[in-house]
Formats: structure tokens, sequence, C-alpha cells
């Protein structure tokens, strides 16, 4: 009996056997960027393959191996390139990397791909790399779904995570919902003690080159992440993966 | 004595003596894509070279020749790629430009360029093209801004400009927005007759391929237009060449 | 009814009600070069924009947006990249926008494309898009033509605008030619005032890296402007407005 | 106290630290494959990253994050691609994600660092991104090594490891070394009841397009790993985590 | 003593000699193109490759491997794709070959380089190759020359080599100039009895996609070759070795 | 009557011809690499396409241009890049010039293709264009090989031509096999008087960068070629024919 979703656990006899269920790929697409002093530099990496893993669970699908390099950090949204441990892709290495992937994917036999972004920064090279392999492989059975799946946050849930007055979704990096979905996911790679509480980042509505690091608070993380515990974590993935399932069943079937 | 902003109005020698005062160029980053009815394919190429001028005569700045052809339109934020007109460019190309236009701009002892963006889709290949022309010259005093003018709307117009319940920014595709800065500065390219009143599109939190063209409304409009003045459009132009205006002043001094 | 033959001024419904009736896009092909004292940095775009629209009208074309931007200005042709306010681009970046252009127009019914080139260096480059886009495309009804307008030169008019012994074709860069035909279609950019003099450029039958500059005539003119009239101008605008006209509806019925 | 070598396990400060003592990072070089009906698809992803652990360990170095796809599987070195499962990146995918990589720990200050491969068909793309990489850095004080971990396979073990006439370390995949190596790092991965027992393939000494899958065992595993023990397993790891670890502080100090 | 002038048949340490005197490196530019029935398709190899010796042999050059692959042959200059036995590359493919001799060259002390194409296609694409090598190379003493070989005839042996009226040098395709120099040169390679005799092409001043096969004579000579005589090629490789060595010595020094 | 295998001595109606017989096109992948003192830098040019044209001739082939420059020479198998003359390509020129090459071999309906290496660097850049050009032309007719011409190397002639204790094929750089097939083919390439004697380089199983030249004798010659002679040259090349014209049969048909 096959239990589970990994890809990296079956065998090739075990994954052509569930290829004939016509089940969906999930591909977390992650990325190595620092999320503050309490979190560890693969949070972007983690995230999404717990998402990914939940959904699959759900969906009878599969998980793929994750992207573990993502697109350049950007000051606005990941707190920059200048951050120690932040390693980079090109744009045209990551599109690359999830065009190859479609096309294989494709070539098993599987007409089912959602790629879970786990990294703000990735989702329009993700977005290319789809696109490239579609146009290539011409018109087929092939569907492919992307989507943040911080996209799925509940309005519900609003008031109940987010203490007072929640400076909105945009810089909620290192900050109460990546840190409470550690907590949950990945407990022993937080550093409770030492969760940051600055203030909220106040970014111009423009970026630049060199960037500014001063833009950025010091501790990495964009706004308190205080506030974060492993039960708001445990809700917030429990709705992704509610969520995110549903609509894979709504696209896919 | 010389008047124009714009570089494709000036000789090389006019070109030169511009340059021995350090100005800021300014690059409007379009697209030729769909935008329902009753405005042109060139809106995306339009407004931003627009915002550029206003911004280029405040700051004694100039102007550079529009990028015409942008990142491909995506259903959420354009209505997607089959609309007939909408012509895409892959990624790569688009950053191959921004990437080629930095650098020779550079050459010619430009130190400082902002690209203005006036096609959401355009700005993550955009910011590709800046980094890998800032990693290729290596460490200089050069400085590059990238900003989308819409990222300037003054909250204190919100009220004025879009009656009632907005159904938010993300929504003004060929809406309220451009349909009034079009008939501000366009008029004659407004086919008032034809704007259109579809309810807002309710998009899921997700992108697939192939587009679902249903989730568009047939228009192309995102939501309705129908509140669009010129007058509104006026107000807002004026907002975002003083406001753009002054962050470039304090970026570039 | 529909009277502009500019792309850039239709609406997406106006534009798909064109392309039922299979009509040839023109496509500008341009570059900012310096062009002498005299002439603006965008010559090469206005050129051919007033070509293929002048050729659309004869021929119930359609006039695509322009490639604002072109391959590297050579010293023998253009003066070369030294002159400020040239901006050049990389081979790949050019065939690439070409071929997407060319693959774009395609998947919205356009079969029959004339890309019209305005800078002598650009030529090789848009063949090169031309035959990627052309392979990836397969076996199909397109049918895509390139042409520099100044081939049409009439030689029955070289008495007429070429006063005494000219000095060949091949230097006609911001001289008679391009001066004439400035004079006739954008008057308003011309200054008269500064056309220059200087005798014809005298290059060796060979290129150089780095550039000579010294190679050049200081003003960016390969040879006397002197004897350029808009008279000649309109002459020459009306041949080739005329014959490629005849050209494109001889190739594509 | 820092303790980990798992750079995902460390936060940005933690890294910060570490780099100041100047370690080397190692990075597994991974592909997904198959490797026979009794290990998973993800042999080349944990072994390589088996050894880089264990080779950090010992000289106080850090591992990066996997690169979990490689090139493309070879029927006579990994059964070749028609198996399910396998997921192949072109060449150029692979040298650009190593070239990002090695540029990105240039840029934070690391200074050493060793690829270490873990399928065979990677090494030469490998080598090009490094080579790539140190081109673009240009003169640095950067060093980098490759290497196949198998290699390092002592001759003194060969009649401990490989019982009678044993084909060679070419036919290696799925056999006896890796199945060893897997059931010592990750026993409940291993289906020991499906180790194969098939002949050695008996491959021509070229290639050919398309594949002939018939020279390939129906298995996946290239010859028998019937022989393959833990303690083996445990046996190779050892050796291989003490001579690699030798090699690198001769190299690097 | 070192007699050769081919890199090909020096050891490493005879180039490394040769080296020490600063020579100019001469590589030929070649193509595998169709050269009627009489000329084999290896000419635009061989011709250059003829020049480059002599020289080289003038000038204490050396002379490089040939490119032996050219870009696309055209049907107004080379008779086009169709032929059978012609073997284009695509642009990107030269250019990047050129960029990376010339790389090499240089990282071996070499500071002089003259490309010498014998195929029209070529040359831009030459031209790209070399400028990416300079703007890589940054500002040396690298000084590089590009030139067709036949840019250097010389007026004053018009009458004597083209008999009557002739069509241009722009038909010179497996017409009397190639034949000549191919008969003087390798005169066991010319099939003196299929010497093709039709009238000129006669080309209109645009190009089409797919190309036209009945615009370019059957034979594949775009006009008549039959004046041709080898008393005729070594009158114009003699000239051009002088007046090339000149321009080479001219420049270099 | 046709008799040259070699197509750069055929003309097009020649080449045609052939073609109708379904003839194998075998191609040389050389390299321009050094290869001691006593051998020239053409060597891995010059081995391939004799062994080419006798497999050719045993196989009514034909033999195509040599590829002339090949994959970055590594000191473990080619002594590295810092002897002088050694001119390396990038791996993607050599995949795209190999790429193209089968693309247009095919559009010429040949359908038998054998790549035949002749530098060890070389072989996987061959096989990735190979890989390219295959996924590009879909399901086909066309078959293609690739081999490493020494991999034929029988058993049985070990002793004869390797005398005492041989260090191993890895090391026959310029060494035994090399000089004795150039002694039997190109003697008047070989300087006898300065075969190299050498002991056997002893390399470590890694690989660094910047290389180590100290690792690498400094004849170039990884072994001793004292005991090459033309007879074993003859020995062996006659082999390779036979067993690559029988392999190419077994394939081909």
């Amino acid at each position: 009996m096959i239990e589970t979703v990994r890809m990296a656990e079956m065998s090739w006899p075990e994954f052509a056997e569930r290829v004939k269920h016509d089940p969906v790929v999930f591909v977390p697409c992650g990325a190595f960027e620092q999320h503050g002093p309490h979190l560890p530099l693969s949070v972007d990496i983690l995230l999404p393959t717990g998402v990914c893993e939940a959904v699959a669970q759900r969906t009878q699908g599969m998980v793929a191996p994750a992207l573990n390099y993502g697109y350049k950090s950007m000051p606005k949204t990941g707190g920059g390139p200048h951050f120690p441990g932040t390693l980079n892709l090109d744009g045209a290495t990551l599109s690359a990397s999830v065009r190859d992937i479609v096309r294989e994917l494709y070539r098993h036999e599987i007409r089912k791909i959602c790629f879970i972004v786990g990294h703000y920064e990735n989702q329009w090279f993700v977005t290319e790399g789809i696109d490239l392999a579609m146009r290539e492989l011409g018109p087929s059975a092939l569907r492919v779904m992307r989507l943040e799946y911080w996209d799925f946050f509940p309005p519900e849930l609003t008031d109940k995570v987010f203490p007072g007055t929640h400076p909105g979704i945009m810089l909620e990096h290192a900050a109460i919902m990546e840190t409470s979905c550690m907590m949950h996911l990945h407990p022993e790679l937080v550093r409770v003690d030492l969760i940051p509480d600055n203030p909220p980042a106040d970014f111009p509505p423009y970026d630049v080159w060199p960037a500014h690091k001063e833009w950025v608070p010091s501790s990495g993380a964009l706004t308190s992440a205080k506030a974060a515990t492993a039960e708001k974590g445990r809700l917030m993935m429990e709705h992704y993966a509610r969520a995110i399932a549903e609509a894979a069943q709504g696209e896919f079937g």
C-alpha cells in the first residue's frame, strides 16, 4: 500500500502506479532567504512544502522535490539581498527550472500540475516558466495552476491572527504569519526568544538600485512577529490546506 | 534654448548639453494590450509616457523613447492574452531590453534613471533587467528607480475618484483610473459611447494555464469605467506628476 | 467607421474587425541614433514609421507600434556608438523582440507581416528574428517581408535628389535623403540652420574595434546634407510609399 | 551554541557568525532519477547530502540546500529518461543554477565552495557553472572544488564490498554501492524485498538517440544489488567522509 | 625554425614562441553553402582560409582554425537555405563562437585579431561576437578587425575580371570571382565542365519568408561564371593578400 | 563518379545524389588544445577526422566539416586551459553548434548522423546539443549516435600498444595512443625528437578552480609517449575504423 505523498520517497514503479490515477503534482517553489533572527533561512522552502504535502494528502496528489532556490529577494517584500545567507537566482534560471519540470512531468503522463509559491518574488518567473513550457508543448490536456498560498488567507481569520491594526499582508515577511506557521510545523527551528518586535517597515512606493539597507528593519522582519503562536499557525495551515485542496479539485476535477 | 523633455526630439549635441546637468532619464515601460472597447491598445504606452513627461518637466529631466511592448498580459490584471491585439513579449526579451538601455544610458554618462511602468505585468522583468545591468556595470555612481505610477495614488482622492464601494486597484484595468487619465490626456482616443459598465470581475486567488477566458468580463474592462471623467484624470495625473517628481528628487537630489 | 492605420489608436474590437480582412501589418524597425546636429535622435524611428503609415494607407494595412531601439550603430553606416545619445541593443535583444512580435501577430490571425527597417544596422537581426519565429511556428500560411525602404530609391530620381557627384547611398546617413524626408514629414524637428556641409567620409573597407572616432565626420553626418529640401523629401516619400505598396501587394495579394 | 551544519536550519545572524570563520560550503548536486524498484527516486539527492553533512561535520563546514534536479539521465549510467519519475534538467539550466549559487555565496564572503555530485551525468554541467561564475567574478580569493563522491572509493574495500567479479563502478547505478549506502543512511526508504538481482547490463561503447530501452535491465538497476548491506554502506560512507574531508582540508587549509 | 602560419600545425611551445612577437591572428569565417554545380560546398571556408594564409605570410601572422559553419544563406546573396548541403547556424551560435575565440586568444596574450569573412551573411553576427567580447574584456590593448575580403576588390581590375556589363559584386556568388579564385587555389575541386552560364538573377529589393526558390537560378550561381579563369583568380588573390596585409599593418603596426 | 567521402569536396548536386542513398553523416567533434611539445594543437581535430573518413569509406557514408573548436580543456584529461594555444568554447556554444548541425542535416533529408568525438571534454555538450535537436525535431525517423573513438580500443591490443604497466586510458593525452595515431596519419606534423618521456601525472579524484598548474606535467603529455610508433597507430586506426563501421552499420542498417 502506498501512503506517502512525497515523490522523493517513491520508487519508479510506485510513481508509475500513482500516475495511472491522474494525480495532481504539487511543486513547492521556495527560496533561500533571511527570515529574521528567529527563523531559519529555509522558511520559504519549508512552508510551501508543508502546504503542498497537506494539500496532496487531501487530494490523492503527489509532491515533487522543492525548488530550493528562488528569485531575488527585494527589500520591500523579503528584506533584500544584503542580509547574510540570502541566495538569489537570476530570473532566467528560475524560469528555466520551472519550464524543465513542467516539460518532464508532462513526458511522464502527468496532466495536472500545481506550483505553490512560498516566496513572493518568485511568482512572475514561475509564471514565465509555466508559460514557456505550455507554448513548447503545444495544445494538450495539460493544465497548470500557480498560487501563492497566503492569497488564500481567510478574511474571517484576520482579527484572530493579527492583533490591533495590522499593517497588511505585504509586510508579513518573517512576521506573524510565517512565524506562527513555523511554530506549528517546525517548532524546533524557531528561536522563540529571538522573535523580533520592531515596528512595521515604512516603504515608499518604489524600488531603488542599489538598495537602501536602511529601509529595512535591522532584524529582517518587516513588522513585529511577537503575536505569533503555534495555534495561529495550525489554524492558518489547516485553512490553506482545505482551501487550496478545494481550489485544486475545482480546477482539476 | 532647449525646451523639450523628449530625447526623441533632441539632436545629439542637444542631448550632450543636457547630460552635463546630470538629469534623470525617465523611461516609459509600456505594453500593447487590450483596454476594453473604449480605449486604444496603446493605453499602457500613452499613460506612463504622459507621466514621464510631466515628471521630467518638473525635474529638468529627459524622457527616453518608450518600450512599446511589454510582458504577457494576465487575466487577473490585464484581461489576458486571448483578447485580439494584445501583443506579449517573453520575459527575457523585456529584461534584455531594459538591461541594454541601462547599460547604454550609463555609457553616455547618465547616472540617474527612472523606469516608470504603465503595465502591471512588466514590473518584475523590468526589475530583472535593471538588476542584470547593475551587476554587469559593477560598483558605480549609477542609481536607478522603478515604480508603477498608480502606486502613488493618494488615499485622499479615493472617495473623489471611486464612487461607492470600489473593488480595489487590482481591478483598475481599463476602468475608472485609466479611462479618466486617457480622457484627460488623449480624449480623441476615447470612445465615450462605448465605456463599459460591467460589474467587477471576481477572480479566484490563483492563475491557471490554459487561461479561463470566462473569468474575464467580455468587455476586457475588469470593472465598470462609467464613473470616469476627464477631471478625475486631470486630478490624478497632476498628483502623480507631483508625487513622483518629489520621490525622484528625494532619491536623486 | 474605422479610419486610422495605427494599431495604437484602435481598441481591441476595432483591431479584431480589421483582422477579418486579412490585412498586412507593417512594423517600423527603428533605432535611437545620432543624426547630425540638425536632426533628432529619433530619425530612424520617424522615417520608417512614416513609410509604414503611407504604405498601410495605400494597402488597407495596419501599422504596429515601432521598435524604438535598434542594433548597434556602426561608424561606417551610422557614425558609431560614441556619439552622445546613440542607444544600442544587443543583437539577441532585437532578434528576440522581432521573434516575439511575429509569434504574437500570428497568434491573432495575422498572416501578412512586413518589417520596414529604418536603420541600416538592424537588418540582419530583424532577419534572424523573423527566421526564428518562422521555424518555431512551423509550416503555416504566414508570410513575412523585410525591407530597407531606401532600397526602393528610384534610379530616375538620382539626378534630381543628389547634386553633382554623389558619394553613394551608403553615406546617406543624416545626409540629403534623411534630411529631406524629415523636412517633409517633421519640419519642426529639423534645425535647418545647423545642416552640416562636411565632405563625404572616406572609410576603409573594414571595421575595427575599438572604433576610430576620427573616421567619422565630427558632425555625425557622413556627407553634406546641404542640398536637402522638403520637396525632395516629398518626392522620395511618395515614391517609397507607392513602390513598397506595390511590392507588398505583389507578394501578399 | 551553533551545532547544525545545515544552512537551512540557520538564521541569518547564525549564518553570518559562521562565515567569520571562513568555512567551506558544501553543495549537494542531486537529481531526481529512477533507482530500481527498491530505492526511491531521490537517491541522488540523499546520498550527496549525506556525504556533505558528514564532511561538513568533520571540517567545521556548512551544507547549502541541495540542487534537487540534475542533468539528463543517460541509459549507460542512470538507466535513461524513459523510466517513470526521472525528471531531467537541460544542461544550461543546471549550469545556470550552479553559476548563480557560486556568485551568491561569494557575495556573502564565502571563499571556499565544494560541489559534491551525486549523479554521474551532472558533472560537466556543474563544471561549466563553476567556470562561468569564476570568469564572471574575475581574479579573487575564491576557490572551488567539484567531486563525485564515488571517485573516493578506496581500492582496499573492493573485495569487501563487491563480491566475485565486479562489473565496474560505471554500472553501480542502483546497485551494491548505492543500495548499501541507502540501507545505512535511510533504511526506511529501502524496499529490501524488492532488491533486484539482474545480471550486469552490457552496453556498447556509444550512445544513441532515441535511446534503446532494451539496453537497460528492466529493473533500472544496472547490475545486481543483492550483495548490498547496511554495514557496507556504513564502511563506504565513513570512508567517503574521511577522505573527502581530508581532500577539502588539503585544498582549503 | 618555425615556418608555417597555421596554428593548427604548431605545438604549444611553438605557438608560445610566436606570441612573443605580438603577431596578428587571422580567423577565416566560413560557411557550408551551395556554390553551384561546379564548386564544392566549402568554397566559403577555402577562400577566406587562402586569403588568411597569404596575408599571414606577408605579415608574420598566424591563422587560427576556420569557423567551418556560418550564418543562414539568403537567396539574394547565397542562393538560400533550400539548396541541398547548405548548413546554417543560428546567429547566436555564430556570435557566441566568435566571442569565445576572441576571449580565448586574448587570454593567451594575443592583442591583434583579424576576422576575414568569406560568406556575406556572416558579417553582422561576426560583428556582434566581436562586440560582445570587447565589452566583456573591458578596456584593454586588444584590437580587432573584421573584413569581407571582396571589399578589397580593386576597381582597376574590374574590366580585366568582369567582361561586358557586369551585374555587380552582390551577384558574385559562385560566379566569376569565386570560381576564378577556386581555379587558382583548388583547381582539383572545380568541375570546369559544369560551370554554369545562366543570366544574372534579378532580385527585388526585399526578402520574403518562406523564401521564393524561383527567385534563384536553378544552378545556384547568381550569374554566369563562364568567364572565370585561374589567372583571374591569381590576380585577385594576390591583390587581396597585398591590400589586406597593408590594411592590417596600417591598423596593427 | 563520386568518390570522396568529404562533403567539403562535393557540389550541391553531388551531395543531393548521395543523400538519395540514405548515408550516415559522420561529424568530427574536435578541439584546439595543447598536445605536448611534439604534437600540433589540432590533434583533436585531425584524429576524429581521420576516423570519420575511414569509417565513412567502409560504410558509404559522408563526412561533414569538423567542429574545430571544443569544450574547455580540463587539467586531468587535457592538461587544462593554461597551456598556450588551448582555445576553449563555452559549453552552450558547443551544444548550440551541434544542435544547429543536426537540425540542418535533418532538413536536408539526412536520417543517420554519427558524431565522433576526438576530445574527451566535448562529450557531454555534444550530447546536450543532440538532445536539444531531437526534442525540437519531435518524433521522426532521425537516429543519432555519439561516440568517443578511443572507447573502441580493443583489449586484445593492450599489451601490444602499451608497454609494461600502463597508467590507464584516462592519461592517454598526448601520450602513446594519440602520438602513434598521429605518426601514422600525419607523420609530418610529429616532432619525434621532442616526444616527452615524463612519468604519468598523478591526479587527485577531484577538480579545483582556479586550476593547479602544478598537477600537470610541464610537457602537457599526461604520461610518457616514448613507446609510440606509426605501426601502433596503424593498428589502432584500422581497428577503430573497422569496429566503429560495424557499430554504425549495426545501428543504422
